[in-house]
């Protein structure tokens, strides 16, 4: 595996259809199962951490986003990474950075209402990636179900030939959705959070037994997250990210809610076939991962 | 020569290095020098040829933009151009638009000032054209002086792998800056639109003499056009495209005027090596323009 500090260094490494996983990095099993799945699909695997501070609407969020390269070079190289692209914020942002990109519409609720300037950095940041890496395709993960959304919308209007193409949200044993930001969870809060996805579970087994009314499966998730802080539960069109009253197009029920200091977003899609709907909870480890034995 | 309608049969074209002229059409010896450069410098030689409504703060000046696409492609062919990409709206802004790429600070003034939103429009087709079609160098006129600027910007930030290769201003005999939009002056208006030229001459050649201060340079050639609509007459650096007191640094002398309905723009470039000014005064034609000769 190569570490690339350049866009340049990195382009010059591929060969045939190149696939592209863009992080945060300090990878835990949701990484790597993208990774694994990516890897299946392309003949070269690039992988960039980049922690991206424009994508932050808080500079103590940024300062505390966990960071070990070395143990992450480890990790991408071990689930057949071909390339780590991990460059220095003067490769992203080389002097003044005065070009942005806005995904208008599909960013005015949920994580683009509760963090203003979010969707513009992850927007401009990702434009980046794919202009200076021209990849064949570019994979992220459900668990950020509007960033999906958004840069779909950014791709399909700036004309990037990448495919966008998502993967499950990957959970703890006991449901909990992998995040790097997990590890700053006290026991208290870490036991909390199952109110999480628990609540989505519940709102997903209702959607299987026929409910269709998006009050009603806000209202089952909502009742197990009462003792969190919760920002918003909403379900909303996969398409608009706008919020909906009925469950009769591709949706996401998605919860934010802050546990401390900890800012955590989860989510259970419904995806529509004829009139089947079938709700994609994502994957649950059969151990716990790496992040639970974190300090 | 091919005619390309998507993005994707222009790309299958692509042999050895690719350069892109992106042009609205309706080509003047302008336009078919551009080529001729460009033509010099690649081995695939593809002009765009896209009215793009996004760029044009007026729905009249869009609908009188002229357009004749048989015209232009004979014209494309006999200079050299290999693929001409000539996309329907549909192909440039598929659905409703809602991703939007700005550049800031260098917009703020001249043309950005006058023409609300203009930049994002250019910005964000530019970043479709370069996204889509991925060339290695783009040629842009120096008669737009503040787009190339823009442009340039908007590449490094969003790290496009792309040169952007200026060209000089391409002149009638008698100086008028050649541009679509001369067709659509009247024989009176035509006459009194060298006052643009000749008031940018007389700067340049008190530049040549020595004046390097920017209020004196801009009264020269508001002196000439004081019978004009002028919208401004500015010195203002090539790097910000803010004005400039003095001309210390690469810098345009660039000039707005409404004649009648029809709105020009011209400009001399001061470029600087060293202790030495040079005025780029662009390339006058030997004989007329196929423009003047049209109705």
């Amino acid at each position: 595996m190569e570490i690339a500090r350049t866009f340049a260094e990195t382009r010059a490494g591929y060969e045939g259809r190149v696939g592209l996983l863009p992080t945060l990095g300090y990878f835990h099993e949701g990484h790597l199962a993208l990774m694994d799945l990516l890897r299946e699909k392309c003949d070269t695997l690039v992988v960039s951490l980049f922690v991206n501070p424009t994508q932050f609407d808080q500079s103590d969020d940024f300062a505390a986003y966990p960071r070990n390269e070395e143990r992450d070079a480890a990790l991408a190289e071990e689930h057949g990474t071909d390339i780590l692209f991990a460059p220095a914020e003067e490769e992203v942002y080389p002097g003044p950075s005065i070009t942005t990109v806005s995904v208008a519409g599909v960013t005015d609720e949920m994580e683009g209402r509760h963090r203003p300037g979010h969707f513009v950095g992850v927007a401009t940041v990702v434009a980046k990636l794919f202009a200076g890496l021209n990849p064949d395709l570019a994979m992220f993960g459900r668990k950020d179900a509007q960033q999906v959304t958004v840069l779909r919308a950014m791709v399909r209007d700036l004309r990037f030939p990448i495919e966008i193409v998502q993967a499950p949200v990957v959970r703890e044993p006991d449901g909990l959705a992998l995040s790097s930001r997990n590890v700053r969870l006290d026991r208290m809060d870490r036991e909390a959070s199952l109110a999480i996805s628990r609540g989505l579970f519940q709102a997903a087994e209702q959607v299987d037994a026929g409910e269709r009314r998006g009050e009603r499966l806000e209202a089952t998730a909502m009742r197990s997250m009462k003792s969190l802080d919760v920002d918003y539960v909403k379900l909303a069109s996969q398409a608009t990210m706008k919020p909906i009253e009925t469950l009769d197009e591709p949706a996401v029920l998605a919860v934010a809610a802050n546990l401390g200091e900890v800012r955590l977003i989860d989510n259970v899609a419904f995806d529509i076939e004829g009139s089947i709907v079938t709700a994609d909870r994502g994957i649950l480890l059969e151990s716990h991962s790496t992040l639970s034995a974190m300090p």
